[in-house]
């Protein structure tokens, strides 16, 4: 049985992570659903990428956690590489779910279209919420309308900054020497689906176990049972 | 509960949409499936662009419909574009199923590779019809011969200058106020899979929600019950 | 009913197909999956592209078969369209299954990515293996690690040259007369998903059946109920 770290997206948290994280644990593996510094209640929003991967090793270091699957869910992409980068040899496989891969030098900004900082309000304090109409089309489109509300009612504002600082790591991806997963969820289209995910960002993965799923971004509201079978296929060996 | 107006593709009439209405209805909801003008028995096949958008904005007003999810498969994603700058007020969402995606001043012919229209066969009145081979296995790859030979038995006679006629409106869908959807069959093959309707001509729709499902160009014959399904999820909300 | 003639990849036998057969088999058709030439038990490792297309063409001819159709899986792809272009008269249709498709002149070699040859190991008799790694990751994806492992201890080494050869056909795929099918495996990454089997080399058959299925570029091993369904409905008329 294996150790899962889940690591959330941009404007959510580990709690969000939690009906899946539950029916991973229903298969028998441990797993842990951290939050971020930047997304905790109360966490100043001027919070920049090296303090929400600080965070996460610091969780890893306190849990002494070993062996570890560690999954990172969309801007968790970004956190996960940067995490293998420091803490190598506590890790087993890493898992890309609907996530971003950054090389050294990129900017989860660097890897988004040009007009898509402009879709975002920003709320003055360092942190950008995501329009509704955005959330519901783009984001969440699997889903009926009462669980895309009750989902963006969940979210949290989000840190501008761990956005557009840059990742800073002494070895890219595809050269880590841990084996990795990327898993796609076939209606995604949180990016434009010309200029998408999967497989643009996967290929940076080098040789990767791909693993596909119906379902939209938010696939962790929509459908946690489908996005379980998918983690433990990404997870597995 | 929405009312759904389905506009069908070339060679098709509103009878075609038929058993996908049924199924629709059976969850509540209003639909109409009209035939175009150019496609109704005895109808001159010199029919334009025009006479086609004319003839659903002429059902509408006679029928009194409003707060309308207005759908158009394939050639009938070039007439709901025109309906909705004539009649926005009207409709509350725009669905394009396996649909054209045409901003003004573009023809059908415009957005399919150079050697499609020699494909189709003229009949010498203004109408074309698309040969037996083609339909079987580029249109209707995921039915069996059976139904593919029932189905190509209902068509009728397109006429030509509907494809050939430049849409004319003062809004590019992009930048219309109502929200939209696209159905994506992933087994169409209607235009070739690299040059496809899906994401190529979607994207013009700026933000938009996929709703994807298996199935070829003609998923209205080979399962209706999926494209009703896939029908509710683009239009609900 | 008809008669199926299933085609092996590199490194397989028709032994491996045996399970796919079986299903094919039990909806009443006739499907014979004989072991080309080079991957023989005892065969030497020196055999050419030539070498394998004369032993199907010899296998044909002895058992009397006739309206064919014709499966290659992967590199068997190469191998079918010489075979349909020798044979055309016995063949009714052709079907690729995550399959090389070659033009006259192309070998396998000239439709991978540049790195690709060097991923593999040369064991010194004229054969290359593929590692363990990538064989799990890349080809076989879908399943777990256990069958990933049997099915890989069933491999044998296969012939270079075969790779290397190019083809020589009077006429390319998309010229030839006989209808064809082409079974796309969603989560196929044999290739890179970007530099992929399909669309890239699937519509160099012109008007061709796109049968899609979820799995990797081994289903025969993953999932042989599977693709025996996509087989049935790729070959049907």
């Amino acid at each position: 049985m294996s150790t899962y770290v889940m690591i959330h997206g941009a404007w959510h948290s580990g709690a969000e992570l939690e009906p899946v994280a539950a029916l991973v644990r229903a298969s028998g593996h441990s797993v842990f659903t951290p939050t971020m510094t930047g997304n905790r209640p109360g966490d100043p929003k001027t919070t920049g990428l090296e303090d929400a991967i600080q965070s996460i090793l610091d969780f890893i270091s306190e849990s002494n956690l070993d062996d570890i699957v560690l999954l990172g869910h969309s801007y968790g992409g970004i956190v996960i590489t940067g995490v293998a980068d420091r803490m190598a040899s506590r890790i087993r496989r890493l898992v890309y779910l609907s996530a971003f891969v950054a090389n050294n030098g990129e900017s989860l900004s660097d890897l988004v279209p040009s007009h898509y900082p402009g879709l975002l309000t920003s709320l003055g304090d360092g942190s950008v919420v995501l329009p509704f109409p955005i959330w519901r089309d783009a984001y969440i489109n699997d889903a009926d309308l009462e669980t895309a509300r009750r989902a963006y009612d969940r979210l949290n504002p989000h840190p501008l900054k761990t956005f557009t600082d840059k990742l800073v790591v002494r070895t890219n991806p595809a050269e880590m020497a841990m084996p990795k997963s990327f898993i796609n969820c076939t209606e995604d289209t949180a990016l434009p689906h010309s200029f998408p995910l999967h497989p643009r960002l996967s290929e940076k993965l080098g040789l990767y176990r791909l693993v596909q799923t119906p379902g939209s971004h938010e696939l962790c509201f929509s459908n946690p049972a489908r996005l379980a079978q998918a983690v433990i296929e990404a997870g597995r060996d």
